[in-house]
């Protein structure tokens, strides 16, 4: 099976940020996101016992340009202010043109 | 630790489709999936807003052989009528032999 | 976008073991965690109809050291008599530090 190497990009964060970062995310170049409700605790401190029971889980696959410049975005916009896991894997994805 | 370098496949698409899929990827080799519950929206066009608040993402562990047999089948199978996105990923797994 | 190269443990499992398995990660080095409500089949023969529909996936950004450490104490400790499955991916972390 032919695949395009991409990138995945994972966001965990409150959900109250929902709206934002998929308006943002769609303007830094990602062609659509995948959502899932997720809880957690630690990674950040003092933000940790608000977020728990109430965390998004936003997942992208996009190319190394776009990642690279969404990891850029929420490292500047977020992470001092809101609790904020992002992280970056490679992904072998089937039609991967679609993404890009 | 010991682990056994295998397969992680993806698939995220309508909710309607779980049963049918679930037991194509057994019959082509997959001996067991999870399956979260998702939302989102894009990569797919026109069915994109018809997806949404109604989606399934299937995870599989299995050999590089059946991710093959998978991808194929599904890019093969839905691509043309079904909002789904596909891809794989490398994983070390804890008594992977299991799996294959 | 600078980011730091870590490891992703996913350990899928049947969602009574929460509380003890969050305790031991915690103890083992993770400075968090990350749950999705999750449901399956397979994998693991006899169990497998009882874990249907109640499991939880649990999701932690460790160092590698870390990482050996969770998945010896999983497979030691609950491979035996509970329906569980671990695996761990590269990941490119942003502001990787905090986690190690």
């Amino acid at each position: 099976m032919k695949t395009v190497p991409l990138k995945k990009i994972t966001v965990v964060t409150e959900a109250v940020l929902e709206d934002h970062l998929v308006r943002e995310f769609r303007d830094l170049g990602a062609r659509g996101y995948t959502i899932t409700e997720a809880r957690g605790d630690g990674h950040r401190g003092v933000r940790a016992s608000q977020v728990e029971g109430n965390n998004i889980r936003v997942e992208m696959i996009v190319s190394a340009e776009v990642a690279d410049r969404i990891l850029e975005h929420v490292a500047k916009q977020y992470f001092t202010y809101y609790a904020m896991i992002a992280y970056v894997q490679d992904v072998e994805v089937v039609r991967g043109d679609k993404y890009v």
